[in-house]
């Protein structure tokens, strides 16, 4: 799938990416199609692998050149060709942005002018706000005052977008509400802690939110960085809700006030969070999980359960801990 | 008392709210007055008890018709009509949307208008501010750039209004402030998670902030469902807190950053509330509490009392617990 | 060094500051310069003394002339003047204000204009945007749409400015990001509780921020009150952080989502705290210390340190405890 808004340069050589990597040694000239995470590469992009959380994604990626570090070598497919560095996110930064120059730049959108809501059927709007190009809007929809859409956003039918909302980088279905004040689609919170300066990461992922879908006052959604953020359909969030990059909530969920998500954490269906509680990165919750408000969780929850505590576990053993005569 | 924002019709038959639940045994075909919760319901208002933590208000109820599940039906007063469902709340949206039609339609107001200040006296006012119909401004008021009042709001006198501030169904009163990029009197996160859909709960309170009041920057305040949300006099609110609908607080409290509260939770007067901490749903709250930062509070905390923990608990307790040589 | 956003009276005599504080024992009367915390105080400025964390900067203090309570006296040098009260910050409150008399006014810039962006060297400027008296912006920058700039507003060369963000006593170095909503340079949430009434602590710090900083969406920083709030240079704030008065933050530190800062607590370089971390009121955090997610800091950790937990303790520690077979 093209990125809808990131513009990709075409035939990038493994020789310009082993250059931007310092590697000295070359390879066979191939050209490479794009950067991709493990579990959604082709047989011509180049991926990385740098958990054993992965390990079973790379077992079946259908990519051929992945970038990854001694340690996690041996994992890896005899017939994929590897690229070894020291620091496996660094790399894929510096790749994505020979990939996408403009991975970078998160600066707001001034090619932004006033609404012409004849150009939209049956719309809404209010004062101040203020369009993007190739911004698409369905039928039936509402925008509150002082609302920013950037460029190339797309809204389905029967939305109704707030007041003071700012919206880049992001797609959304139909009859979703984006509460007043939410903040979505800016690059997410990801970089490389360096000794004397932090080295950002670039953002080439989008924010995906599906029908039926409400987004609380002055949420926070990053987008993702090289796969996308996502809102299942039927999803629920409160008020104060932060959404990092790559996270992916799936449908019919409700998030209560102040949850927060680290990156690319990750949540089923019909996943009841309480108020409060923080998901960790990388952590993946199954389907109807319900975790207790104020819950830390810090490691995989499987679906069916009911977790509360800091750090989470089964809500039995939190209570029966908690069952004090104070 | 009317309901200030929201038009009820009248003369709803009882009749009327039985077809509205499917049930189709008939009574005798009365009119019924409003819908109320158990402890302000009037002799000719629909009521409903859904918990046992309202058992106090049931037996001293004014109203002559509850609706309430099989499992609670035996503390139910004998000459009290009682309407059994199997899911309360779910039919009191029912029967709330019947009496306020516009109860869930919570669409910005787009028939605001630039302010023309000299409709108020002695108001300091920004550029671009926005004001609905019958809004209401006391003397000696300030308000920021870019706010939005909508329409029948009602502002006291002294009172500072900031930048970006969004009101809707909201009263305050005299020498309050609201600081920046506040949101008050939205709908609350009330609804009924069902299996493939989850089903939004009406919402016809409104916000009540007292006199002498602080909001801080970027706080979330929810209008009620039932009754109203409420501030209480002198009461100050730090920075990205977070209150959730129905919630009640006393006078004179002072609560700290990032603080949340679960709906119709409930504090008394001269509360302190450390940064962070988080109150669930229906929790009473007594006078001169102080709840330690970071706090989770489950369950009713005594006047004169102060805790601390995730769940909170009498604070000695908890530094004993705590008192570690790492 | 002057005072940049408050002007201060000068010639304040001793008499004068004994007789707001009610005491009739009349001094000498020599005039004060200035007040002033007690590691920043001149010989001939006022300081305060409130609290034994502050025991080794009393011992090396400039100041001649400190107020404290009864039972602090004991630890200030003889050859100090001391003013005695039963409450030293409301006697330093009531100081500040004598000196600095708009200390308390935090009402919204209203001389603010439109912008003129050709008095800036290669600005990109967005709509909506407001100035206020004096503003300086180096070359270079941007500055997105609605976003307000207080009188006297410094920022430095090669910085973006977000849209909505609202800047008031602020102070912001050269390649610096400020994101969308982000609400800086208010009062901070300082007073003191009073048995009927909350009375509000002046506030007539800044913020100082450095250079390479990224300050997240919807983050709220507040000015310190007789201090500054300082956020180093290359740190790195998240989304919907919350920053109080006169808290400090060194150089290269990375701030994840949602973590709160009590007021005057200190930070060293190179600190990673994870999101949703809470750090209590007046505790100072040493050089490359990390602190998982969640935590709740409420003491003083030392450099080189990994701390997590509610109460944080030692991440070994805290890790041992918590491994259960839940």
């Amino acid at each position: 799938m093209k990125n809808h808004f990131f513009k990709k340069k075409n035939n990038i050589r493994i020789n310009d990416i082993l250059k931007c990597l310092n590697i000295k040694n070359q390879k066979k000239n191939f050209t490479v199609g794009d950067i991709k995470e493990i579990n959604s590469a082709k047989s011509n992009d180049i991926t990385f692998f740098h958990s054993t959380k992965y390990i079973e994604f790379v077992k079946k990626t259908n990519s051929k050149l992945i970038v990854t570090n001694k340690r996690l070598i041996n994992y890896i497919p005899k017939k994929i060709n590897i690229i070894q560095v020291d620091n496996v996110m660094l790399a894929v930064a510096k790749i994505s942005t020979l990939f996408y120059p403009k991975a970078l730049d998160d600066n707001f959108d001034n090619d932004v002018k006033k609404i012409n809501k004849k150009k939209f059927l049956r719309l809404k709007a209010g004062n101040n706000i203020l369009l993007g190009k190739n911004v698409q809007i369905g039928k039936n929809c509402s925008i509150g005052h002082n609302t920013i859409i950037e460029k190339n956003v797309i809204i389905g039918n029967n939305c109704n977008i707030g007041n003071n909302v700012i919206l880049k980088n992001t797609i959304i279905g139909n009859n979703t509400n984006i509460l007043d004040g939410a903040i979505i689609g800016k690059k997410g919170f990801g970089f490389f802690p360096g000794k004397n300066k932090n080295f950002r990461y670039p953002h080439i992922g989008s924010v995906i939110i599906g029908n039926d879908v409400e987004i609380g006052c002055n949420n926070t959604i990053d987008r993702g960085s090289l796969s996308n953020t996502i809102i299942g359909d039927g999803t629920f969030l409160d008020n104060q809700v932060h959404i990092a990059h790559n996270v992916k909530i799936g449908k019919n969920c409700i998030i209560t006030g102040q949850v927060g998500f680290a990156g690319s954490s990750s949540v089923g269906n019909s996943v009841m969070i309480g108020g409060q509680a923080g998901i960790s990165g990388h952590i993946k919750i199954g389907d109807n999980v319900q975790i207790g408000g104020g819950s830390g969780v810090v490691k995989n929850i499987a679906s069916n359960t009911k977790v509360m505590g800091y750090p989470a576990k089964n809500i039995r053993s939190f209570l029966k801990e908690n069952k004090s005569n104070d």
